[in-house]
This record gives C-alpha cells, sequence and structure tokens, in this order.
C-alpha cells in the first residue's frame, strides 16, 4: 500500500457519508451470507447466479461512489498543487484494474 | 423465482462442493467487512477501490464456477432430454445480466 | 487454433445467419470509422468515449449470439455424443476472457 | 450532443496523438473485418469469440487513453477554474455506462 500516493483520504469522510457507506457495505455482505445459504439448500444455480450478479452490481456503485469522491477530493487538490498528472496516473492504473 | 426452469440444483452439491464454495464466500464476506473497516479508519479511496476490485474478482470467480457446474449437470441433462434450447437460453439471459 | 476442438462450425451457419451477422459487423466497422472521424475533427472526448461504449456494447452483442449458438449446435452435439465436458470447459475458458 | 459541456477537445490533439489513434482504429477496424471473413468461412465459434474478445480488448484500451487524456486536459482546465465538479459528474456518468 505504501506505494501509493497517500494513506489516508485527502479530507476526512464526514460521519454521514461513513454511515451511507457502512450501510450499503453491510447490504452486500448480507447478500454474500444469503448466498451462502442458497448453496446449503441446492439452490438453482441460475438463482445463485442472479444473486451474484445484483452484488456485483451494489459493489460497482460503491466503487463509483469512491472513485467520484476520490476525484472531487484527492485529484482536484492534486490538480491545484500543480500535481495531477500523478494522482490521474494513479486513478487510470486502478480503474484498468476495476473494469476487469 | 418461480419463472425458472427449477428451484433446486438438478444434482445436490456434494457436501465436499459445499465446504469449498462457503470458504470462497466466507473470504469475499469478510473481504467486504474488510473495506468497512477502511471506510471508518478514512484509508485512501485508491486503496479502497483496489479491495473492491479485489472482490469483484473472487465474486467472478464463484460466478464461473457455479456457472461451469450449471452447464455440466443442468443443462447436460436437459439436453440429454431434448429440452436443451429453454435451458441455453435461461442460462444466455442470466449471463448477459452478469457481464453488464 | 489448432488447440481447439474444432476449425470450423460444427453446423455451418444459414445464408440468412450470415447475412444477419455481417450487417451487424458492418455496422460496427462503420461506428469503428465514424471515432477515426471524430478524432480527426477534434470532437470532444466525451462525444467519443459515448460512441466507444456503443460499440462495445453492439460486439457484446454479437458475441452474444456467437455463444448462444455455439452452445445450441457445437456444445449440444459434444454432449449428445458424450463428450460434454471438453466442450463446455473449453466455452467457459473463453467466456472467462470475454468479460475480462 | 449539445448537452454535453463542449463540442471539441479543451486542447486540441497533437498530430502525433492522431496519427497514434487512428493507427489503433485502422487496426481494429480491420479485426472487425476479420471476423466478417470467419463468419463467411464458417469459422469455428470459439475462435470468433476470441477475436471478438480482442477487438474488446483494444477498444477499452482506446476507450482508456481517451479518458487520461480527458482527465489531463478537460478536466484539469476545469478544476484549474473552479468548475470541476461539473466535469466529474460528466466524466463518472460516461465511465458507469463504460464498464457496463
Amino acid at each position: 500500500m505504501d506505494e501509493h500516493l497517500h494513506e489516508f483520504a485527502t479530507e476526512p469522510r464526514t460521519s454521514d457519508e461513513k454511515i451511507k457507506m457502512q450501510n450499503r457495505l453491510k447490504r452486500i455482505e448480507g447478500q454474500v451470507r444469503g448466498i451462502q445459504k442458497m448453496i446449503d439448500e441446492d439452490r438453482y444455480c441460475i438463482d445463485i447466479l442472479i444473486q451474484i450478479s445484483a452484488i456485483q452490481s451494489a459493489l460497482k456503485n460503491v466503487g463509483y461512489s469512491v472513485t467520484e469522491r476520490h476525484m472531487k477530493h484527492c485529484v482536484t487538490d492534486a490538480i491545484e498543487k500543480g500535481e495531477g498528472a500523478e494522482s490521474i496516473e494513479e486513478l487510470m492504473a486502478v480503474l484498468k484494474q476495476f473494469s476487469k
């Protein structure tokens, strides 16, 4: 991790932001547990795939929120300090991995 | 769910298969909790995105295992009974959703 | 290519199927040329990205059609001959690559 | 298109940038024509899918180049003028569509 530009968010998340994010992640955690139950009950593969796809979609949306906040704070700050290129390249590298 | 061809897996998963799958899903559940901790600690967005991308990848692999098993059991059974088309179309519909 | 199970489609495509597929591919080819023109005219990046995304989507749909036909002919044939596993594994390998 | 923030790239592409981009797009155009030939010759579906997947990957890379340039010029300019939020939101909207 120390190879990244920062260790912490440039601007700390507000407690409201944290609560919303935690709620989304708890819901995802619950969906993952739901799949464990479906496996246990030998549920039909197609129903399991649909659930996995719902989790993928929820995770992607969390990723988009994190990306947007990152651009509005960390990348914006870097650009204002004239250090935008490095920050943009760091983000691009993770976006490429993300959409794999 | 009743709109799908089956409610349960055509051939029940063996207990070995179930254990392996549950272990993978528990690891994913742990990774989702890990992100909650990262949010709480205001960790750097890029590190959070990398973690989300790791979960996406692990979930995709679970999806592939489920898909492969589904083809080898449910779809194969349907084809042997001369009812392949319906089963293939059902799978295609979920694959399209999956890769979104 | 010789590492794959076949060199040709198990069941030749009908001329109707071929025409439809060629039309879709010609449209995609035209869309790719359209982007070349947009680059030349220095069009706005966002408009270019939207066009690229439209091509991705059209290509994905061609891929789905090929996959569905493959399952309904080649994979079905293999299963009926009791050689389903190999054919399913071959398809899974390409699906994993496809959704990257 | 008039609903986007600009009609043209904020900073015109250099002729070197244009040539490189055109070459990549011409190669992609050639790959799309290659698939038309494969369809005509009734080539094996798996080989066609592998080619489609190669085009997807090449297009994605073009998309990443356009995105990176967009961030380094248009978004950076917008941020420096204090109009970053709108520009970032516009980019996020297209990224969401892109990774579908």
